[in-house]
C-alpha cells in the first residue's frame, strides 16, 4: 500500500464514491507515473483523510478509505525567521516531512528577504509534494509571512518556546517533557546572528519560555529540523 | 570569546608560543576579517584543542589555551549512501554541526553517484569550515568513499545501527538509551528507494541492528540530521 503514487485532492473534487480529476491531476497520473485505466492511487485531502482510488478514465473510484498513523499527537507551530535566498525551500521541505502543523514564516529584525507573495504559493506548493511525498496525512499550513513581534502577540499555543543558541537554558526535550498529547506547541526559531534583544523580550513577554538546542551553534537552516527531531522523539518512542 | 573568528591550523604550524600563518590564512584573517595587528582570534587544530590566539604580523601569538566542551561523549560514525547530485555536501554540513566523529559515504546498491576524488576534497573543507562556524573542537574525518558492505564488515564500532524506514522496528532513540558514553556508535543511512534486501542481510550478519527514525518517511538527506539530533538529545540533556 505504501509504494502506491499519492496525490492530494480538494474536498470539492469528491462527488459520493468518485474523484472528479482535474486536467492537471490527469496528465500527472497517465503521463507522468504512466498508470493505466485501473490502476490504483492514493488519494488524500491534505486534512487527515487517505483514500485507495482506482483510475477509471477521468475520474478515480474510491475503493476504501485509508487508515494513516503517520501524524504526531500534539499540533506544532514553527514560527521561523525567513533566512537568506531560497533556504526556506529547504526549512518547507524538511519540517513537513517531520511532521510540523503549521509553519509562520516571520521578518524578524535580522532578517534579510521581505518575500513576495509568488514565495507563499511556492512553500506552499513544497509542503504539499513534501508531505504526499513522507506519506502524511495532513499537507501543513504556511501563514502569511508577519513581523515576528506580531506572531508572537498572535500565536494561541498553550505551549511556547523561543530557541537561543547563547545562554545556559534548558534543553527543549527537558522543556517539553511531560507536556500532554493533544497539546498546541509553538516553537520559534532566529535568523543568522540570533534573534536581539528586543525579540526576546517581546517573547517572554508573551509568555514564551527560552531553551536550547544542545552545545553547539547551528545554522537557521538545520535548527528546525533538530527541534522537530527531538519532539518527534519525545511523542513516538 | 565565542564571538571571536576562528581558524582550523595545523599541528605543525604551531612553534613554541606562536603560529606560523600560511599566506591563505594571514590573506583570510586581514583581508577577508579585516583583524588588525593586535586583534584576537580563536586557532583550532581539528582534534580537540583551541587557542585564544593574537595577530602579530605574518605570525600570531598564543594567549592561552582555551577549553572547549562541544564534543559529545561518544563518537558517532556515519555510514551514509551517496544521494544525488551536490545533496552530500549539505549531509556533511549539517551531521558536523550536530557533532558526528566520522563520516563513511558509501556506494549502495542503489546509488547513482560515483564520486570523484576532488568531491572527497570538497567535502573535507566543507567539514573544517562547518566546525569552525558550529563551534566545535574536532574536525570530522570524511572518509574514502567505499561499497556499502566493505563498510559494514569493517566497522569497529561497538553498538551498530542501520535504519529502515519500512518495517515495525524499535526506535533509535529506544536502542541507544543506556548506551554508556565514551562508546563507538555506527549508524547507516540509506539511499532514496532505501536499502536492498541484500545489504540489509549483509548488515545484519555484521551485528547491525534495524532501527526506525519515526513514523514519516523521511529523504535520505533529512534522515541522517533526524538521527543526529535523537542522539545528542540522549546524550546531551
Amino acid at each position: 500500500m505504501a509504494q502506491l503514487q499519492r496525490i492530494t485532492i480538494a474536498s470539492s473534487q469528491l462527488q459520493q464514491e468518485q474523484i472528479i480529476l482535474t486536467s492537471e491531476q490527469q496528465h500527472y497520473l497517465c503521463r507522468v507515473l504512466r498508470l493505466r485505466e485501473g490502476d490504483r492511487f492514493i488519494a488524500m485531502d491534505g486534512m487527515g483523510k487517505w483514500w485507495l482510488a482506482q483510475l477509471t478514465g477521468a475520474q478515480a473510484k474510491i475503493l476504501e478509505m485509508l487508515c494513516v498513523e503517520t501524524e504526531l499527537p500534539v499540533a506544532i507551530t514553527l514560527i521561523v525567521a525567513l533566512p537568506k535566498g531560497n533556504a526556506f525551500d529547504e526549512v518547507v521541505r524538511n519540517c513537513t516531512e517531520l511532521g510540523v502543523a503549521n509553519i509562520a514564516p516571520v521578518v524578524s529584525d535580522r532578517t534579510l528577504l521581505h518575500p513576495s507573495s509568488q514565495k507563499l504559493e511556492r512553500w506552499r506548493r513544497i509542503a504539499k509534494e513534501s508531505a504526499e511525498q513522507s506519506e502524511r496525512a495532513i499537507v501543513p499550513a504556511i501563514l502569511e509571512p508577519v513581523t515576528f513581534s506580531c506572531a508572537v502577540a498572535s500565536t494561541t499555543a498553550t505551549h511556547r518556546y523561543i530557541c537561543e543558541a547563547r545562554g545556559n537554558y534548558p534543553h527543549l526535550k527537558t522543556a517539553i517533557d511531560g507536556v500532554p498529547t493533544k497539546s498546541q506547541i509553538a516553537i520559534a526559531i532566529g535568523p543568522e546572528g540570533g534573534w536581539t534583544e528586543t525579540e526576546i523580550e517581546n517573547a517572554l513577554h508573551a509568555r514564551f519560555q527560552p531553551v536550547s538546542l544542545g552545545k553547539r551553534i547551528l545554522r537557521a537552516v538545520t535548527a528546525p529540523i533538530v527541534a522537530l527531531s527531538l519532539i518527534t522523539a519525545v511523542y513516538e518512542v
